[in-house]
């Protein structure tokens, strides 16, 4: 066992003390006026960090069940739906849309590539069924952040949802939920929000909340018309995940003293660091338009990249992520976002360059 | 805000100190052998727990998520099944299969009666194309036990399903999932296994897992074929809420250092002792076959319990649990299972008695 562990995953990423404390708390009970009073202080801190004045519903879930709860409340079997597929999770969106037997036309785009705006536009206007279009904020799988501002100015008038999954780019890409247009927007507690997994959020615009009742498909655990009855008393229908959520007040205020701003602006420069830093290893950058929450490297194609990420993981206690799905071995990948500090990213970096040298020396 | 938290409501229930602690350590990666070990270790642990050799996965989700698991894993719309509604969680089995288009027949039990036997056995007789029959173990709403072990036996031999919510009766009232003839078994973490909210789990019996393929109801979160390829590895699909399972580890080894068989003796002993105390006070006992994780008592007639039970949370610092839906105010409810001691009871009960007494001389 390495003698200390350093998170630099883009998910679950560093927890800072005073969370992890509150962590550590007696329970109470979350049918008191004392949870209440806690819920509405961080339901609404999430509004401030959605940038949206619409609710944001708290699920005990992963974040894929909040992704499940923005397509089958929303929906019946048989909609037309849009998928941006340009990694994983993009991937994602349309395995639950076919399990609930959605049509979704799926827009592929190469992994390390953004999506065209224009191309979104166009898919749109070709297609009046469509309901809605699916797409990340930041597909963590290759690092790129999409421009979800352009997006949403092309859609706007548009008689379709715009459903963005943001649950690696809250808090770290800049994301303006009702500026921008968005309908529905997603995120997880274990990324951006500094907290561990467990509780995944779904932020609701007019305009969706409206289709609501229309929505055919089934649903219970994630039926939104439970968590909006329960939300008017501060409330969740069923048994939250207590711990959690006391968790997410201390990160939250984290948040505030800081100030969202500051933060965008602290992960930016982290990314450009990195970026930089990347660069001079002599390493090629993966993400044709980079996220500011992770950074995306290719392996150089000598070396095995699962291998390096375990040795680094074993003999110093740090862990990187490697690349997902068909990117496995491909790339590496770097988190700067919640948490981690610059002090981490060099501690990450040196380890992955010691790594790689040692590498290229056993090869030569 | 009092001085002291003392919870002793039938979930959440209180964590034990090396539990919360456990929590508070820095969190590390989910997809890594050290949480493959981990994993394997709590999976395992579970199974003694149900008494089954067959597989417990792993939700991150309320107990209300695994319900809708053991649902939507093995029917199809259309399918007829059979659901004891002997209070609140009762009621939920249907509300969830109603989602779900199932039909639902319900054997109506009135409040504070355990369902008999001989009448699921009946029911069952009577209509072949029962898929399933749902029941709880502790129908936690009003503190009844059901005879699971007699209701197994009468239905062996039945081509139908025998599922189980075993949410607040797990660790506290006896339950043995293979031996009783149990196909699917439910529980959570906050009630007997002394965890915060936040982990659901869903033991699959043979006979259950071969239905799974041909069960067409949409799921994703849910779906158990994705949690079954995963468990192959000691994994999840989805990130799962790591510092619960940490913590999950430590409560199964408290458990198992005590011995599951002591617990169940320690919660029998308290419980009775519990019964013996009210019955002292003067207060009528509500459960007709009563668990041995939760005592429920009636209010009596001039008294407002719901009043009773706010002033001594806010006084005391002590949670006891009032009635829930159509039994709000009617009854009032003292958890005994998993970390609370004798000495928390008599803490409760002299609160109780206190205010009681107090709105006796104040009504005179």
């Amino acid at each position: 066992m390495p003698p200390r562990r350093l998170l630099l995953t883009p998910g679950p990423t560093p927890v800072p003390p005073e969370v992890l404390r509150a962590q550590a708390e007696p329970l109470f009970h979350h049918r008191t006026a004392e949870y209440q009073k806690l819920f509405e202080e961080v339901s609404r801190g999430l509004q401030r960090i959605f940038k949206t004045r619409s609710p944001v519903y708290t699920f005990t879930a992963s974040g894929t069940g909040a992704m499940e709860a923005s397509l089958v409340n929303f929906h019946s079997a048989g909609d037309e739906i849009l998928v941006v597929d340009a990694g994983k999770f993009g991937e994602r969106f349309w395995r639950i849309a076919k399990a609930h037997a959605l049509k979704a036309q799926i827009l592929k785009v190469p992994y390390g590539k953004a999506v065209s705006p224009a191309e979104i536009e166009e898919a749109v206007s070709k297609n009046p069924n469509l309901k809605s279009v699916c797409l990340q904020l930041c597909e963590t799988s290759t690092g790129v952040v999409f421009d979800l501002k352009e997006i949403g100015r092309r859609l706007r008038g548009k008689n379709c949802l715009l459903i963005v999954d943001a649950i690696s780019g809250l808090a770290a890409d800049r994301f303006e939920m009702d500026a921008w247009g968005i309908d529905l927007a997603i995120s997880g507690s274990q990324k951006g929000l500094m907290l561990p997994p467990g509780l995944a959020f779904l932020a609701v615009g007019e305009r969706a909340r409206q289709q609501m009742t229309g929505a055919m498909l089934p649903r219970f655990y994630f039926d939104l018309a439970l968590y909006e009855k329960a939300l008017k008393d501060w409330d969740t229908p069923f048994t939250p995940a207590i711990s959690l959520v006391v968790g997410l007040k201390e990160a939250l205020r984290r948040i505030e003293k800081e100030g969202l701003e500051k933060i965008l602006k602290r992960s930016e420069t982290l990314a450009e660091y990195t970026r930089g830093e990347v660069r001079k290893m002599g390493l090629e950058l993966f993400a044709e338009r980079p996220s500011n929450g992770v950074t995306a490297m290719k392996v150089p194609a000598e070396i095995d990249g699962e291998k390096i990420l375990y040795e680094i993981r074993e003999k110093e206690g740090i862990t990187l992520a490697g690349g997902q799905g068909e990117m496995k071995g491909e790339i590496i990948r770097i988190a700067h976002m919640g948490f981690i500090q610059k002090e981490d990213i060099d501690c990450g970096l040196r380890a992955l360059e010691t790594a790689l040298q040692k590498k290229g020396t056993q090869q030569r």
